[in-house]
């Protein structure tokens, strides 16, 4: 295991910030061997640029909305939506208004 | 890519079920080479028996709460709480009322 940020088998709070929203900032929530979980905020206007990991990623909008691009296609994602994304692709992510996701991705050795 | 419930970067809902989780199922989401996820629904009571699986998993309850069990430890998850689990544990999960939560397992090739 690399850096914990929280401990196995223990609840993690990924519930949407609401009115702390406005002032919370981006967190990793654990990373082990195999994934990487990340708590993402993204305030209105703001970007994720172009960028892209090895391995699968899924992308689970918790409040707001977000605009994301993968291989030059857009679609928007809100509150209670999830998508994937193969290793490899290209993708970025806008903030449509304050959003905040969670981010998992597959590490590869 | 193995059997595809859904297509990459397309949004899949994952919201509460509300009025519809006492007659929902559980559903697989996506599987692909490196995750498989689903959507888990417990009703009252009901248990999915102790299992393992090679990958590590996150458990996210998106509605109502799951006592989750690994290792003879036992801890309550609520909906909006996210935990994970290294490979290759023994673990259990029981409905405390009708639940549901989203399942992510990394597939070990």
């Amino acid at each position: 295991m690399a850096i914990a940020h929280a401990q196995p088998a223990l609840p993690i709070d990924v519930k949407p910030l609401g009115s702390s929203l406005p002032g919370a900032r981006s967190t990793a929530l654990f990373k082990t061997d195999e994934l990487e979980v990340m708590h993402l905020v993204l305030h209105a206007g703001k970007a994720l640029p172009p960028h892209k990991v090895p391995g699968e990623i899924t992308v689970q909008c918790i409040e707001g909305t977000l605009e994301f691009t993968a291989d030059g296609l857009v679609c928007t994602l809100h509150a209670g939506q999830l998508l994937y994304l193969p290793g490899g692709v290209v993708h970025s992510l806008v903030g449509v208004g304050d959003a905040s996701a969670l981010v998992t991705i597959v590490l590869r050795k």
